[in-house]
């Protein structure tokens, strides 16, 4: 579907078109925006404004309406600039991956694009340059719902790599939708690595005023020189304001809002430090300093993995070829660790034929305890894991790798259990 | 697996049984608690305390161990009491459906059983014949993570019956594993209800001396009897202590916790209400105010439904049997709702073949927004219903309940866009 001629008409009167600011006047009221493309699925007497708060809105145009044309489109271009290193000064790598961090508004789809180039993201950033040498290579541009098994892989060699060739850090800035994934990821992959090693993100795309991008960004340069500590880890606003960023613990951290600048949380744990907009580092809790070890990547994966979650109803029957067919089950289960009766015999079966069912909270916050009710005790007895505090989603990732980094089962269940990059706390009692 | 000669020649010797209370001296510390029976699961030489905060420890008995028998086991009884309506107060009643609210730890089998009868539930806070005449009746006695449709639909109709009889408000205790879910499926089921129906749980069973039972149904009983408002609710504690109580809309709650008594938290929105120890009423929103009409229960339910959780890796191929064998299908995508490109031809053969495909965000808090990305609009193109700010699990009851009560596709999908019972917000501006 395009535009009708009515409005094609009105459109090319007043001389609007795509990226153009305009002023829209219907009965309902006013908005200024920018106009976007038209879209396949939008009706045709309806155009598509961009609001300064970055949401799309539509608006039906008829006889009555008015449109003024308040700017002429821009055409945004970004330059690569070279800089020389300064000695002295730490030396980053920033390994970019796509997402909003590094995106803008194209005004030719009126889609937000990952096409910044990594470089471009420093140079909005100049202040950046004065506590740190950073180097910038694009590994991807992609949202990060697309990341998937080989690009982690691919990003933990290359990290591993500048790590080795002398990076002091390495940023990686990523889209947010799956920022968490990944973090999980590399926390695996990349075992006791030696240095910081920090997925930062944004809400905001970095044409927009009220963009987070160079302030998370600046904040992960802060914390990967000034911090001392090693370890993958997610920095992202801890508030709504640019006043307060956390530093997360890769394996710990949850997207829990879909828009908020502060959307990222620890689960279960505190932040492992917060870094105000002065550049003062809080450290909350110990952990690995920086050494000069060799890093090295163990990045193969299992990838006959499922993330399942529970839901009364759920159907034993019509999920049998999916749990069956796969090497490791991770279920998001009620309360406790629960799921109903029916799914146990399922269950059963899918470890009498060898996979390794995984038991986590679709809670989110507390910790599995499968000893509580009956059907905890039913679930262990059919031979689940409960991991206690781990997230889901780390579990689903932890799983992946455990089946492709152990010998057998029992030390696949054991590194389950056993906690290998601080996804889960150590248990104090014989949980039995 | 039961105990070993040796451990039991010890527990003899001194006299330890199923529910006495002991005292251990290990080499690893000393541990008061109240004897488990033997897990199958269990080494045979390890007995299994419940701790005073209700949690089980396994504990390694040798030859140098030392067990004191601190009080001998006791057998509860709770008996049934008969009590006479007092004039001129509202009536109440309780349907019971089981969970931890309802039950007690049963030193027979070491677990937390689903027994204590509806009415010993009210003897146990006498202070609520103050406020209200309460009949007690047993629907179910199950763990909510047994819930099913069918139960929801015989509390459904059990609910409007005894409203219908003149009940001026109806309380459910129930599990709180997935008391979330029946309280979604009685908001759809019970349409404008003209009564308080207010599910309630605890975290804590009623043996122990933490329980938050008592204090959650005096609650309730004084929401339903002095706040004058209508529809389906929760009520739990807001906060770990004993001081304040929030009133969820049912349709916009979830466990956020496995564990803490203010599990239980109102998303994207505020709760109705919050009530003190002192029974003071606080009402944040508006609603429907009490009526006298006759309620009626639509209880029709399709049951080819699923909710998914997406991943990074998630294989279409694994999903296509699963999703296309659906009628209704919701995602639980990342961000503002979104899944990776491979799982989006998958979608549109499930839309081509009839499937309804929901879409929601497992950040939970927020709203989707398909518009704002690429992957967004080809979901959309795809022909996937974005709602906004509604709850995944929420969003899976509602796509049940909808097809089930609509005439064709059209009409359900236009369901699925409108709040029918406070689960979504209404959108102000048109979504394109």
């Amino acid at each position: 579907m395009s535009y009708s001629k009515e409005l094609l008409r009105i459109l090319e009167s007043v001389g609007a078109k795509e990226g153009s600011r305009l002023s829209v006047m219907t009965e309902g009221g006013t908005y200024v925006g920018t106009m976007m493309p038209h879209h396949d699925f939008s009706a045709p007497d309806i155009i598509v404004l961009k609001m300064k708060s970055g949401y799309n809105i539509g608006i039906r145009i008829d006889g009555r309406s008015r449109i003024e044309v308040l700017e002429e489109p821009v055409s945004k271009i970004y330059k690569e600039k070279e800089v020389e290193p300064k000695k002295g000064l730490p030396n980053l790598v920033l390994l970019g991956t796509g997402g909003t961090i590094a995106s803008y508004v194209d005004y030719r789809t009126g889609a937000v694009h990952p096409a910044l180039s990594t470089s471009d993201m420093v140079n909005a950033v100049p202040e950046i340059r004065d506590i740190a040498n950073i180097r910038a290579k694009v590994l991807f541009s992609i949202f990060s719902e697309n990341m998937d098994v080989h690009h982690w892989q691919e990003l933990a060699e290359a990290v591993a790599k500048e790590i080795n060739d002398g990076a002091d850090g390495v940023i990686i800035p990523h889209g947010t939708d799956t920022m968490g994934y990944t973090a999980a990821a590399l926390s695996f992959m990349l075992g006791d690595i030696t240095k910081p090693v920090v997925l930062v993100g944004a809400q905001r795309s970095s044409d927009r005023p009220s963009s987070d991008a160079s302030s998370n960004l600046m904040a992960c340069a802060r914390f990967c020189t000034q911090a001392n500590r090693a370890g993958v880890f997610v920095v992202m606003h801890d508030t709504p304001g640019d006043d307060s960023f956390a530093v997360h613990t890769g394996s710990r951290v949850r997207k829990m809002h879909t828009s908020r600048r502060d959307a990222f949380r620890s689960m279960n744990v505190v932040p492992i430090a917060h870094i105000d907009d002065k550049g003062k580092i809080t450290i909350n809790t110990e952990g690995r300093a920086v050494t000069n070890d060799r890093a090295t990547a163990k990045t193969d994966m299992e990838k006959a993995v499922i993330l399942l979650q529970y839901y009364p109803g759920m159907d034993p029957e019509l999920f049998e070829d999916v749990v069956t067919k796969s090497r490791g089950v991770v279920i998001s289960g009620s309360g406790l660790g629960h799921v109903n009766e029916n799914m146990i015999p399922l269950i059963k079966k899918a470890v009498a034929k060898g996979t390794i069912v995984v038991m986590t909270s679709q809670c989110l916050n507390g910790q599995t305890n499968m000893n509580v009710y009956n059907t905890g005790r039913d679930l262990l007895k059919a031979g689940v894991i409960s991991v206690f505090d781990m997230l889901p989603e780390t579990a689903y990732v932890k799983l992946m790798w455990v089946l492709a980094n152990s010998e057998d089962r029992d030390e696949a269940e054991r590194l389950m259990r056993t906690p290998l990059a601080g996804e889960m706390s150590q248990r104090r009692t014989i949980d039995v």
